[in-house]
């Protein structure tokens, strides 16, 4: 079988990882590579064996599938091209930094004749992953408290400029709100509060989520506080039982009243593999091959851009966001 | 100096521990002791040295100060009793289970002539002392992510009884409800989702709160999840740092944006100091002696009976609860 | 069936403990209390409702059966007059502060018509009770590293006075002598090496053991660091697993090549459970009762004793304490 | 200035490590690749963009620096050449697997008029660094208790060959006898106790250790027991105060008799960083452009060899090991 002919578009750290699980799939063959800063189109072309293309159109018209991997406020004007040209596209989160942009990329990926994947890592790690089925088979879920922290919008630098993130919400804990709906399902209204301390945007969220099936939840998303670790943690309530995540790191599960527990540590995992870059590229792979629905679909990115943008509605009028 | 005489109402697990603390109190006489049930009452009796009374009423008369250690449904009865008697008065948390009844009891505090405290002992445990230190001097607050858990209501049976307690939030969660209004100054407004599972009662709530002063939190309290440590958790985020507390064991602060982090344990102290039952009980005969405020005014015991009330209502109506 | 009469001689701070844990034990009547110092004497005579003995001797003879709780350097004369009279005995650990005094007194234990028991407690409590059974039942040990500090011998006074203790290795090192013989059963030799730095004696030792069954272990104890969690550790590796005691506190297993774990935490425990008081005050009854042989023999006492005068021994020849 | 040429010969893992440090450092070019294994050869070439070489022999003619990467057991051969050639050489550890051809490489190093530096990467680890600079400025050490444990010699498979590492501890525990002497000083004498297990060879270890100043320790190494973190653990006891380090993670220090302490988490740094690779091949370029000695010697190489050595030799006579 001809090898799927991938390229990329904005070549950064996560093209990198990415680039890198792609050569260990036999399946693919890496062909072009773009981003608007040679020197970071030459390096990793160089790193892949791969050819510099001149122009993200280059790489859309001379590959079967694209990774876009620009900044996230860039994806939409890719996604819709690539999506437009029946290219399998595999676009990093978020899908979009606003909802009627997102809402477009949805369209344009329902009527392509490719793969659409989102870039939701989590999904795939194995603490969430396992989180997932252990909720699903044995642990119904009660409610929830999440934490989900950066210590700074320093390093990188642009993590702090929302032109380029569409906002810190969007930028990380996003994540965070994709991995409520796929633990929990979908969210049937929200309240939060915001404040702005360190930076030149809202820094520092209080969130009280309540899902459609009655589950509730806790979450806090700070900027602006410190790297303590764990900077994010997932805690779920059950019937006596608490699951427990720390980073992508451990999990942990304590199903009794004494306080005994055990502890899956994924410290022996590899990075990629550790944080479900490995698992959601061999998917995205899978998909075009086989035929079958991708594992994250645009409409997953919809939603969380969703719940993301009436997050930052609530905290601006003080009332609680309906999202059905 | 003659002795202040201190009769103890109820001689349950708490009852035995202030009576412990006061042993030790140069400036305390343990005289009386009485309890509904006769063996509580010889057994304290015993222990610490003192007169079986036959009543309650019999206590308040031939003391200078009572201690009132009953089930929370009973305490504002007797606290209107030996405040109106002009007696000093500990009452134990909650000050009632209801807002109606707290309000008559801060008006009998008010125009009684001896000191009133109640026992939210929290604010005397070195971690939350230490931690509110902190807080006033170098680490602005700025949100706070807060978990207060019971494993079960099963053990000692009467804390899943209602009558007794009040409901499931005025028995431990409303530590936390004073606590926050210790850290973080008044409650502006809150919202509540609760749910029932597994006791006849709500037993697993989501709060999210708004002080005053622009501070904000998020709160999780659960009765149907488990043990595992740490069940109590209180997380505030600052300038750049965190300040963590784990039960009344250990405080972190963690200050800069390595995740760095210094660990004050108080594993080495006595539990009755650990907890700040030492401390609250000396705060209460220094009043006494020495004619100052107590340091737990009824007020105080009346705004976490609030703050309790207004999350039951919000649960409730769906709707915010306005505290102002 | 009469109650047995049990008498105090010794009212320290290990006495209270087991007056209370004997209090709720019906088949005990606790009859008689004496201390070198009145004021203890009264005060634990009050506390358990036990009458004031005049002397060692008048305990001895008005009791069926004696716990010998007073200062380590005492315990010797005293259990051989207990013993001689033929009256159970109970007799904290040390037995004895050296290998001829505590031949002595197994001599005696064996021709008494009483039951002899030394007071290792920690081979009743659940983290150490559960470690042995999954340690004979399920993971063969290879070799252990166990760490057994204090933080400091300055508080109590008088932990820190060879004269009273017999020296830091007899008054808590000597309870990891008694549990490495109960885990991995006889050492065969031993090397130590000790060190003086804050105190008047040896108080810093590294030990390298082998047993008969060939395990093999490292041990430090040090009385000059800190009080650092845990202080008190045992590691034990197996065929691929490792099992790991903190403090009472935990018992943790990972049999796996992961680093997943389990971890069994005693929080939930009253201390007297958590530490084997308790229990061994149970087993200690029972043996009257039955007429079966003590948990702790005499001779257990003995060996742990042998133990710490041939680390001693050690440390001062430079040479390997051959314990065959 | 020119920059300089460096060759590696040797194409694993570690090489990579090494390869992507040394394209970060302007002061170097990177020129040859050799292994055995001619993809590995192709691969890292192609990812540092350097040449392929035929032979080791033509790598350290072509270059000015050599990197000795190989598996163990042939370190030496390509040391002396390297060394002989007047070429600046970075030999990974273990300098060798047997002292007397470690002493072999020590004199060619001194006769040669390049650099010699050997890979004992840990000396560079932030938490070594500090710990070490901790001990040296403000906490004398008195005594310490070391873990070094591998979770299995499966992972990669030559683990387990002692053809290829020369034994378990020549591969993983080396690390921490040179760790030791960078500590402690130099060892005056050991004990050691080992056994055989699960490979074929002895793969687990006791080890008591005393150093010239006074300092004693217990080592313990398995390769037989599991991942349980930390597997590798340095504590050091002080005057009254404990240095603890937990893998190249974290730095604990606990300087009180309370239990708190202060932790450095070293989570936020690359790996390459914090593993001490970056520091470790940025000392030996320094060298080599500043003409100062290398901050490893090829005596410190040969020293760790001589430790492992003796542990061996101990663990077979059951004598103690003097080392001086």
């Amino acid at each position: 079988m001809a090898k799927i002919k991938v390229g990329i578009i904005g070549a950064g750290f996560i093209a990198g990882v990415h680039a890198s699980v792609l050569a260990s799939d036999d399946r693919v063959e890496l062909v072009a590579i773009y981003d608007v800063v040679n020197d970071c189109t030459e390096r990793l072309a160089r790193t892949c064996n791969a050819r510099t293309a001149q122009s993200a159109a280059e790489v859309i018209d001379t590959c079967d599938a694209v990774y876009i991997t620009t900044p996230n406020t860039k994806h939409v004007e890719l996604a819709l091209a690539a999506a437009s040209a029946n290219k399998h596209v595999f676009c990093e989160k978020p899908l979009a930094t606003n909802v009627s942009e997102a809402l477009l990329v949805v369209e344009a990926a329902e009527k392509s004749a490719g793969v659409f994947q989102v870039g939701h890592n989590r999904r795939f790690a194995p603490v969430y992953a396992t989180l997932k089925q252990m909720l699903a088979e044995s642990h119904t879920p009660h409610s929830a408290h999440i934490k989900m922290n950066r210590g700074e919008l320093l390093k990188p630098v642009w993590t702090g400029d929302p032109a380029v993130t569409g906002g810190f919400l969007f930028e990380t804990t996003i994540h965070m709100f994709d991995m409520v709906r796929f633990l929990f399902g979908e969210v049937e209204s929200l309240l939060a509060i915001g404040s702005t301390h360190e930076y030149a945007e809202v820094d520092d969220f209080s969130v009280l989520l309540k899902f459609t099936n009655g589950v509730h939840a806790t979450l806090a998303s700070s900027a602006d506080a410190s790297w303590l670790f764990p900077f994010e943690r997932v805690e779920v309530f059950c019937h006596h039982s608490t699951l427990l995540t720390r980073e992508m790191e451990t999990l942990v599960c304590s199903s009794n009243i004494q306080g005994h527990f055990a502890e899956q540590s994924m410290q022996q995992l590899p990075r990629e593999e550790k944080w479900g870059y490995l698992q959601e590229d061999r998917a995205f792979i899978d998909a075009i091959v086989n035929g079958t629905p991708p594992a994250v679909t645009a409409l997953d990115g919809l939603m969380s851009v969703k719940l993301v943008e009436a997050v930052y509605r609530s905290v601006e009028t003080g009332e609680m966001s309906d999202m059905l």
